[in-house]
């Protein structure tokens, strides 16, 4: 069988553009809808993708009067999700800086045995102020910083996630014995962020641990996903920038003493489908006269940490904008954008429009086979494991991806046709059960 | 209509006595299973029970060599509940010593709007320095500054499920606003042990804010249940126990400015049913033929925080413990236990005996018709609103309470015939919804 492409549905409320809720067809209140989230689901496995996605912050995001607002927590709304499904993965972002390890490794834990083996875990340091005002800090820790306790926090974690051997339980009722209390590894650890001195309240999982998904790109953020990550999210705006992204990160996963194929590249991509080219470039218009540019300058404000009212909507950015080394929210993110407008030579305007679509993710727009052959181009040509799929608009932007980007995929031997028997996520990605670190004989954790 | 019972299923994996996992007809893997919890959701639901609940602590509880050691976490599994069945409510068990509000806020809200308005949070403070030793504490926080922080809890996550006006949501599509910031209204909270800025990053759910539970019953405890709780679950040895308790209770909650019917007294029951008396005391017999004194032993002597190999299987409690006040863990946990085993003079293997079966909860066993008159006297007789129900096996002590039981309790016109239309969690415990603490005109929160 011919190397197959991995796709994982990112689902946000109405869709990825910011005026996606706008158009007749939006339900401006499907962020909170079940059947909203179940519907798209089913679509996505209907269309067999590895997985779903929800991103998330421990904070309000966005203005209120812009676009909606709030979001049902990720595990929360997976774990109902579970339920509604059968094969698909759920990954759920959760924040390494507003958590404790001991809670967030048993709800993931929790989510991976009612589901199956089917959870994943995009883990986020989450950048802002905002966030962290929601915990007692004064100010976003450092980059660094966040970095720092994040791997910690993993390592911690799987600990937790060890803590007890696959054979703990002998249920021996004659004799009164459930368990064999040798097999279970208190993590007793006692370090920077964290001391965490007992086992997990939960057994190991079908997984083991939920699938590690990573999605910085920050020097801090690659390095971390070379030692922890299977799967990265990322955002790349040419078939070039994505190829060298790509080859750096499978070489620090191989400096990193694991094999390169363990972890999967996924760049997102916002998929406009029309029957001709001129009709997907319609639709991405129409949605494009819908932005409120009032909005999404001060949101360029906020992600280029410059003070409000600093930029103006038909001139170029700034030219003498601070180095990514001086930004302490997202780095990566911050050098896409203004690597964009400056290759680009984009007014403010312009750049808002762009970034309306993928707020910093590459839209494919064009018929059916001009997504597939877009697709099959990076996925051939070294850019690209597989795809992390935001359609614009949705429940409809997906329809259109599965109805008619699937089975062109298909066809070309790129993607299965169905499920097979059941499966956890991370066989899904290809990736082995992981051993456990406790257990006499298994490798050592890398 | 005659004054309803409420009940409340308390479900445990193979049920309530520590040795009900040793029957033949028991899963010793039944805590992980999602089958299991469904099928007993299922049959709460046949039942029409207001709800099911879910206790937890935030570490490894009891010995692993002993019975069955780990559960699901609550809020997950009662997530993957809410979508299985369609009337009864879910109330989780939370830490606030281990929990920051933001999250557990956005948690249970995010269940509240899954399930249609059947979210109830158990609020513990968590007794133990093997969960303080999970949380990076050296040893367990003291009894009245668990409280203390549990008030500050309370009001904060009341501040956040109300950061939302009811009526946020304008969409109005044409003008590219959706929704209206001036009724969005953040904490900006300052306090003893929380700092939170920001609103919430959910609506206003269905019920305001998930059904308030609480289960401490110190003096601490009893303000705390006072002034916040919607119900309260208790564990009462005796009829002239309870009374004292529920007149307390409600005098209290009349001090405090509220209804003294807004809060309603649960206390825990573990109904053991057979054909006849005989057959009933029989099943209770071969429950404590299974007890391995052993772990009983250590257990006690962790309740009443004595050093280990302190206690004599076949002599009394020591006479010299110490008074409540000294006891920094479960204050009146510690004394029910004390005063029964001197009021009926047990042996301290009696007194395992007698805990097994409700870790100090009271048995019924008897016919269906004895088991309901006990019901019926307790709740006519000032002692209870309704009864949280303990079965010492699961799933067959649930299955029997709801085929011979209720339909007894129906016939006295004790317990509705079916659900009827759909309410929310308050709603069936009679619970007018709160109004929103920020909205113009609305009482103020006592
Ligand atoms: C597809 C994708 C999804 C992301 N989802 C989230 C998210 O849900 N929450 C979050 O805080 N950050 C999210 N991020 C941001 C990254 O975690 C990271 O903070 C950002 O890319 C900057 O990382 P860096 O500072 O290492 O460059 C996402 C990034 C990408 C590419
Ligand atoms: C029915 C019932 C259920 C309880 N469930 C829990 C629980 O899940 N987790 C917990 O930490 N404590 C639980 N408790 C203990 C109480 O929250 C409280 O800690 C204990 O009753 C002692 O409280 P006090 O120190 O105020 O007397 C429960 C108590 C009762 C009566």
């Amino acid at each position: 069988m011919t190397r197959q492409l991995h796709l994982n549905a990112f689902l946000m409320n109405t869709g990825h553009h910011e005026a996606s809720w706008r158009l007749p067809e939006s339900d401006p209140h499907a962020h909170v809808r079940l059947e909203h989230y179940v519907g798209l689901a089913r679509t996505a496995e209907r269309g067999t993708f590895d997985s779903l996605f929800l991103a998330d912050g421990p904070q309000l995001w966005n203005s209120v009067g812009q676009r909606p607002s709030g979001a049902l927590e990720p595990l929360t709304l997976l774990t109902a999700l579970a339920t509604a499904t059968r094969h698909i993965g759920l990954i759920a972002t959760a924040s390494t800086s507003y958590n404790s390890p001991y809670n967030l490794a048993r709800k993931f834990a929790s989510l991976d045995i009612i589901s199956g083996g089917r959870a994943g875990w995009n883990i986020v340091t989450t950048a802002g102020a905002d966030a962290a005002r929601n915990f007692g800090l004064a100010a976003e820790p450092a980059h660094a910083e966040r970095y720092a306790r994040a791997a910690e926090f993993l390592d911690v974690a799987l600990k937790l996630w060890d803590s007890w051997e696959d054979d703990v339980v002998v249920a021996d009722k004659a004799a009164g014995v459930w368990g064999d209390a040798a097999k279970i590894h208190p993590p007793r650890h006692r370090g920077t962020y964290f001391s965490v001195e007992g086992a997990l309240n939960v057994p190991r999982t079908p997984q083991g641990y939920p699938l590690l998904v990573q999605a910085g790109s920050s020097e801090d953020g690659k390095r971390f996903a070379a030692r922890y990550a299977e799967a990265v999210f990322t955002a790349q705006q040419t078939l070039q920038d994505a190829q060298a992204f790509y080859a750096d990160l499978k070489s620090r996963t191989a400096a990193a003493g694991r094999d390169p194929d363990g972890l999967k590249v996924l760049p997102g991509i916002v998929p406009v489908v029309g029957s001709t080219e001129a009709e997907a470039r319609a639709a991405e218009r129409v949605l494009e006269e819908h932005i409120v540019h009032r909005h999404g300058v001060a949101h360029l404000e906020g992600l280029l940490r410059l003070p409000p009212d600093t930029l103006e909507l038909d001139a170029p950015l700034p030219s003498d904008l601070p180095p990514e080394s001086a930004i302490e929210g997202a780095k990566s993110r911050y050098t896409l954008v203004v690597e964009l407008a400056r290759r680009e030579r984009l007014t403010v305007r312009q750049l808002i429009g762009r970034l309306g679509g993928g707020r910093g993710h590459l839209t494919f727009a064009g018929t059916p086979e001009q997504v597939a052959d877009a697709i099959e181009t990076w996925f051939t040509r070294g850019a690209a494991d597989g795809f992390n799929i935001m359609p614009a608009v949705l429940p409809s932007g997906l329809d259109a991806f599965v109805d008619h980007v699937v089975p062109v995929l298909r066809a070309r031997g790129l993607l299965r046709t169905e499920y097979g028997p059941r499966q956890t996520l991370r066989e899904r990605y290809g990736l082995p059960r992981p051993a456990n670190q406790y257990t006499a004989g298994a490798p050592a954790l890398v």
